[in-house]
């Protein structure tokens, strides 16, 4: 059983301001808590479950406080329109500030301006899929915490290090190579990304803005056959990812 | 200037029901729009416009009707958040029934119960980009009319043929190479597509169905290095739609 003002607070993390002021976020689902239970860098406060939920809910030590809910408790809670049986109050981790020499010897997705909370999502889920652990995000991206991003990451989320920085200054003092997805490059097929680098995608209108373009050092272009004007960012961001990929699993 | 029971009507489109019942749906937004006016099988019957958005109108000859309406006007029939300056009301194309004879030398996508509609419009856009030109949904895959899966397509709609059938009978009586994407099948980088065939697609959560499954010739995998359980369908399609195109523009 949960209080009034405990839901009211609750369903407050769903707005970017009250996450920012309290330092915390949602996630919602049995798979995806499981996924944040595990985590080596989030710490989650409090779960919400429902009776039936319990027997599947696993109860790793720590301090953090497991709390039966109703049915329609959770519900009031949840920001889905179909809720799930858990949902866990996680802490915003305090990411160290990142160096691109820490990127050394790997692949990092830069995203410049990423708007859309199923996009974010989707791209981390497939960075998941694909063993890139971090993902770099402009201060203009769409909050990695929103409720519809986190539930887009299918739990991946939990495995995925998102940092927002001022890209601008980090490209200004990075060493590694610099591929931007552009519409005018060079064919993805016939490019070496030889075996570390930084993938700028940019946002879904405008794409890279003009400034950062201007730090990227090789403009590569997935070749069209048909007629549409632009793929989605997130496909964009997958094709990258499986063409670093395939260079070393084929 | 509409009338309240033809913003009602408009309104309706936005149901299954109604659409199927009328034979109609919606397309907004300028971009969509005129890439309708061009498209080989679509017919448009009505485009609703603010005043602001007529001067950019192309007007193609025809019997399609250019109706004045107000922005305030415009918002009541518009399902997106942030309505844009134009409205078409188009009429569902009778497709003619596909045998999968009418294939060869091509590939065509297969998706078999795609239930998120920004999911099937994606697919499309991406479809359109690689050059790909039908798409076949299983009878229970989400509608393609949805308004969602309409904006999510960004004009691609317009280009691409796409057929709902009983797919166990279509694939019962072809003769394509049948290529299914799982995740227990064939390295998709070590994989021969040869020129033609067919590509299926499950459901988001379930996969290929059992019957399907039996179906398909060839199960094919993207090699996984990271801890995702699995990858988002749209981008597992683009991922496919890119392995074919690479074996031709590389």
């Amino acid at each position: 059983m949960v209080s009034k003002s405990q839901i009211s607070f609750l369903k407050s993390l769903q707005q970017k301001k009250h996450r920012k002021e309290h330092g915390l976020f949602l996630v919602e689902g049995l798979k995806s808590v499981t996924d944040f239970l595990q985590s080596d860098f989030y710490t989650i406060k409090t779960v919400y479950h429902t009776p039936l939920s319990e027997p599947k809910m696993l109860k790793v030590s720590g301090n953090i406080k497991f709390q039966e809910v109703s049915a329609a408790e959770l519900e009031k809670i949840s920001s889905l329109n179909t809720p799930q049986e858990v949902i866990a109050v996680v802490e915003v981790p305090g990411l160290p500030e990142l160096k691109t020499q820490q990127l050394a010897g790997k692949f990092t997705l830069l995203l410049d301006g990423v708007q859309d909370p199923g996009n974010l999502g989707t791209i981390i889920r497939t960075a998941d899929w694909f063993g890139i652990s971090n993902i770099i995000c402009s201060e203009d991206t769409v909050d990695v915490y929103n409720p519809k991003v986190v539930q887009a990451t299918m739990g991946s989320l939990s495995r995925i290090a998102v940092h927002y920085t001022n890209m601008l200054l980090l490209l200004a003092k990075n060493t590694l190579p610099v591929f931007g997805a552009m519409l005018n490059g060079e064919n993805i097929y016939q490019t070496d990304f030889g075996t570390e680098g930084l993938i700028v995608l940019g946002n879904e209108g405008k794409g890279i803005r003009p400034e950062i373009q201007q730090l990227v050092q090789k403009n590569i272009t997935i070749p069209q056959s048909g007629k549409a004007e632009s793929l989605n960012v997130a496909i964009a961001a997958a094709i990258f990812c499986n063409e670093i990929s395939r260079n070393r699993l084929k």
